[in-house]
């Protein structure tokens, strides 16, 4: 099943807001072997809706739009799509009362502008929106068999109500019997270009519904194998021996095999084995234990960070001695092994990464240039140190750092300790 | 001018990468007067990319493309084009010169699929990559003076190239006598609907060149003013009578006069005071330390941050008194106020910012669900505290916790400190 999305606002084509919806949609709707065709971004503008819509139309017999439904005046959206599906503005009783239970639940007054947002066309079905103000619209066409749903822009309203109650409904209304089966595995150690070459001949003898895709990310590499047929049974078992053959070939470059965020690698690791991490982080400021607590469940292994971006914080908060950093420089070897020597006696853990580096842009010299960073990650009494000389501006560096430090935390844990 | 953007690539729509290059280029273009005009994401497919090209020619002059010049077997966007405009593929000693040179610089083999990105159509004009392998690929209808640049789908590469190269060459082929001219302020302690409801009026009696638009953010409101015409000076002075206008009716929700990062603005205000900062985070988890640190140059005032995600390292590192956390909860305002002093103390800053809370999903309690957050913000002797309750998730929650304690941070040092 095709489906095509369109992104309504302004603000998106001045570069203002980035998209997150489609993504969410995209791998919400994939493992039920559905897929997003093709994503227009328009403007605020009614011909430029109109003719996203007849376009979209054209691909797709499920169109999902995202935007314009706000309470401000260049929310055009409701307008554009009573006068496509046809009908007239009126006043749906359980959106003025859905509203107004939002505006109590939140402490905020009901004015005209958030009261307005009640008024639907009446052609469309309404979804109730449990988390805005802005109802979902549910419009058919039923002599072609098309559906054209309209939901709110706030990344947050959508994926919420799309996952529980948009898909559920087209999934009963559109039935499919493709199926679609993937799997990823992430691999680190090898450039993209070097593992595509180790791959092609492999790559090449797949069957022809079976496809990898090389997805590169900052520190390793995502490799998605997917397969389609009409046979749940023999997709499946095709896919598990080709990931068998794939996973092989990768050898000691696989990192983890399936598709989580590098954070719940680490933190399952660490959950299996009992044990506890923290940080000491200078260039990469506080993004490892940021991304570390961003999962649910990380207090149970994640005891803190000492962010020590200056050197006064890392000698009286570490104990990294003022002579160290003086011969060595702050960004040196010597100094992220006392650091992350003193994030485990500080913080009291088992586990802890050490950052210091130059993400630039000044800072860099002939000798250490901008994006060299020394990271040390240690297990006990144990320690791996690595000095690195990452590319990219100030936030590719720290996302490259952050990535490769928990990599390093991941592999000692692995090399050290068996579950 | 108008440009309209085709991203390229399988990838985008499953989900698995995000867009970033339209808004970079959106918002690059914007003070040239220039604008997006629509954006289409496609799959790898010559059908769809042959498609898309079409589509984006009846609509602008210049079509840009990222993505799919990759080296691996599925990036077809090459063969594509060469079709499309006509030629044959060739070898291009100078790609080839700068592929090896990038290989060597960073430590690669050159291997075979590397190499093969050498080959672009003879129907091209070649602008060199210099921070990557797959060269940019420039190509012209002089009968229609329309022209499609292909560039490479990696962010870091299509930004630096599109500024540096791609756009400066744009320009010197279509110039444009439109002006655009806009201006942006932040707001914050007002919800969009109650902003809108007050500024309604203005809002309506504005000229039919102006355009009021609403950008909300976690925690604060960004409101841009466009303007539009063919007289640069009485469009600024225009611009620059409404926007006082505006701020005078924001009155003291008014933030910031300009658009900047929470950080920057943060971070310029300790600067300007000669002042230090650090944090002391429990539920942010360092986040607020990673979006200060993400500023180049904030190591000037940016100390450092204790992350306390466990109540061990709230009372060892920061000093908060066990008792005082049996006795009213880690998530409380004496706990916080007692960490911000404890962040004052042991990173040795003038300013400190602390947070404690329940960010979920599980945790939560009737007395404080989800969601309730403790921040504290300290400038000296003077100290700001506040309970808050989030809507969202795990990450929204964060998110507005993080830009909540930089704003109480923000109007503490401006309510304290002239400069």
């Amino acid at each position: 099943m095709k489906v095509s999305i369109i992104i309504i606002g302004d603000e998106l084509l001045l570069g203002q807001v980035t998209d997150t919806n489609s993504g969410y949609i995209a791998r919400h709707i994939a493992p039920y072997g559905w897929n997003v065709a093709d994503i227009q971004t328009v403007s605020d503008s009614a011909e430029a809706i109109r003719c996203a819509i007849n376009r979209a139309f054209q691909t797709s017999q499920i169109v999902l739009t995202t935007g314009g439904l706000g309470p401000t005046k260049d929310d055009i959206t409701k307008a554009v799509l009573c006068d496509y599906f046809g009908g007239e503005m009126v006043e749906n009783i359980q959106v003025l009362q859905n509203i107004k239970n939002i505006a109590k639940s939140r402490g905020f007054r009901l004015n005209r502008l958030t009261a307005a947002q009640a008024m639907v066309p009446s052609s469309a079905r309404i979804i109730q929106n449990r988390v805005g103000t802005a109802p979902i619209m549910w419009f058919e066409q039923p002599e072609s068999d098309r559906t054209l749903v309209a939901m709110p822009g706030v990344p947050f309203e959508t994926q919420e109500m799309f996952s529980t109650e948009v898909f559920p409904a087209m999934l009963r209304k559109y039935d499919s019997s493709t199926i679609v089966c993937h799997h990823t595995i992430m691999v680190e150690g090898i450039t993209e270009s070097d593992l595509a070459e180790h791959l092609a001949d492999w790559e090449t003898a797949l069957p022809r519904n079976f496809h990898l895709a090389y997805l590169p990310c900052p520190g390793y590499i995502r490799l998605r194998l997917d397969g389609i047929g009409n046979d749940k049974s023999k997709i499946e078992s095709q896919l598990s021996r080709h990931i068998k053959q794939l996973k092989d070939l990768c050898g000691d470059k696989l990192l983890y095999d399936g598709d989580k965020k590098l954070a719940e690698i680490l933190l399952d690791a660490l959950f299996e084995r009992h044990l506890t991490i923290g940080s000491a982080e200078s260039c990469t400021g506080g993004n490892i234990a940021h991304q570390l607590t961003l999962i649910p469940g990380s207090s149970a292994a994640m005891k803190g960070a000492i962010v020590a971006y200056s050197n006064e914080v890392k000698t009286n908060v570490l104990g990294v001695s003022s002579d160290t950093i003086s011969t060595f420089g702050a960004v040196s070897e010597p100094v992220v092994d006392l650091m992350v020597e003193g994030a485990q006696r500080v913080l009291d853990c088992n586990v802890a990464i050490a950052t210091s580096g130059i993400a630039g842009p000044s800072g860099g010299s002939a000798e250490k240039p901008v994006g060299t960073v020394c990271i040390s990650a240690a297990c006990k009494s144990s320690i791996l140190t690595r000095t690195f000389h990452f590319p990219g501006n100030r936030q590719r560096v720290i996302e490259r750092a952050t990535n490769t430090a928990m990599i390093m935390a991941i592999r000692l844990i692995q090399s050290f300790f068996q579950v």
